[in-house]
């Protein structure tokens, strides 16, 4: 039978932690009075905790500033926030890689009833072969939306085991195959020695005119100079950044007025849904905690991470 | 075990179809020797069909040049492409939600990198209620799209008989309590008399300044003076609008500057993508009849449809 957490949230107030702590069964209590400490801001900085708390959820998905600060010890359990957010990001690829198949990024410039600007530059996600590369929390998260989309995944991870959902999955050494099997390819690996220009001319060239590229990673995986040419002789159909290189991208930037480019501002992982994310975690752990399960987000206080 | 038929398409040549008409097990012959047809196009006109003929594909979901035209016999067996448009005008719904609640429209409009514009403007729908106001073809096939993305349906139809994945199914007189019960509206309703101006001032206000309004239906479902005011004040968070009252839409509107709206012209089923739509289903067509199964789309000679 679960019991009833007495949990902490602080240091600042928040409202909406409190209600996730409430609807995960816990109930909020003063500090001293605390078994568990919701930890709702700042980087590092952590009140003196009592002996009674057993458990402290921080509320972010890297936890460098606490493990600098020395405030994580190995006398009680902490979670981060990791994985929390992949939902957000996910999704913003989702609505990245819609909006440039059906052309929303060219409709949303229209100032006139102009129905031929959008034709014969439209194509569906039905039937779709999309490659993520870099199938990690992020990538793996966008797999149920375009499932449902009708479109089929070939995901590729560093080491090629299967990913759930996935029609095939490949090692990072074969990625250069994606860019032929499939009609799209969403960026979401880490950036590394590896990954720096992984998009040149040649894979844009393979990826081919009906093809849309996402990146939602981070602006180094993609040459710009490459992309911007690609975008500009029709090589591929589009191309919809959250990230750039260089970024921020300057005025006058080419990718600024290529009607075949959407460009949102480094924004998938907006602070207003960090906030309802970070909420959903608290009120998982917090009914995890009550019924003694095992937490997300385990950090491991010898590596701090 | 399936036979394999014998189809003419024509009277244009069009290579997607005879790929179609292979893919489902068929043969491509010439009229004289054909079993089956699939119409390429044309508005009522058909050649003159020989007696073997017992089965003909018509290219449109609706059929009444055909029924003018007086070509429509109980001798054979008639089928429309009623249906095959739906994903692809539920896709564009789904694409317009989610550019709208991402932010997508208004970062498209950016020519600077001010991530400010999108503070606080998204919002997600993973665990969110999105009404579908008419779940017919078009409406149900967005549900599988929806579930994907983690968000919930409530359907409103005719007579309110449960819908395949949608939570909660209304029927059409209790279509009031949708607007303060569901986070969105997605509007996919036949135009008639009972639809007229259906969102006005109050279904914005209990809709309330979280909530987007799609409109993939007709432009006559919209009050839309109402909506420029609620869109104005903030009474709604935005609107994404494939068709408007009037339209088409007029230059110097307030929605073509609305940063709130986004506007497609008539372009959720553009023919790039009913080609394809169409392939799709002369393909399951033809494996049905190889296979004596019952065809998709079949025309009551009698009534016409």
């Amino acid at each position: 039978m679960p019991t009833t957490p007495a949990v902490f949230v602080g240091p600042q107030e928040n409202p909406l932690l409190v209600e996730a702590v409430e609807r995960g069964g816990g109930t909020v209590v003063a500090l001293a009075d605390a078994e568990a400490v919701v930890v709702s801001g700042g980087h590092g900085d952590l009140p003196e905790l009592p002996d009674s708390v057993t458990w402290v959820q921080l509320p972010s998905a890297g936890i460098e500033s606490w493990v600098a600060a020395g405030v994580i010890d190995a006398s009680r359990t902490w979670t981060s926030a990791a994985g929390a957010y992949s939902h957000s990001v996910a999704e913003g690829a989702v609505a990245l890689l819609l909006a440039g198949v059906r052309g929303i990024g060219r409709a949303a410039r229209l100032s006139t009833w102009d129905p031929e600007t959008l034709d014969g530059v439209q194509s569906s996600l039905r039937g779709s072969t999309i490659a993520i590369i870099g199938a990690g929390g992020i990538g793996t998260a966008m797999i149920p939306a375009f499932a449902g989309l009708g479109a089929e995944v070939i995901a590729v991870t560093r080491r090629g085991l299967p990913v759930d959902g996935a029609a095939q999955t490949l090692p990072a050494d074969r990625v250069g195959e994606v860019f032929a099997a499939a009609d799209h390819v969403v960026l979401a690996a880490p950036a590394t020695s590896e990954t720096k220009a992984l998009i040149g001319a040649e894979q844009l060239a393979a990826l081919g005119p009906q093809g849309w590229l996402v990146n939602i990673a981070r602006g180094s995986l993609v040459d710009t100079d490459a992309l911007v040419a690609a975008l500009a002789a029709g090589t591929i159909a589009g191309a919809a950044l959250d990230v750039t290189d260089p970024e921020p991208l300057p005025d006058g930037h080419p990718l600024w007025t290529e009607p075949r480019c959407i460009i949102t501002p480094h924004s998938t992982n907006p602070s207003v849904l960090r906030v309802g994310a970070l909420a959903e975690r608290v009120t998982e752990n917090v009914r995890r905690f009550a019924a003694g399960e095992e937490l997300l987000g385990l950090v491991d206080p010898e590596r701090g991470y």
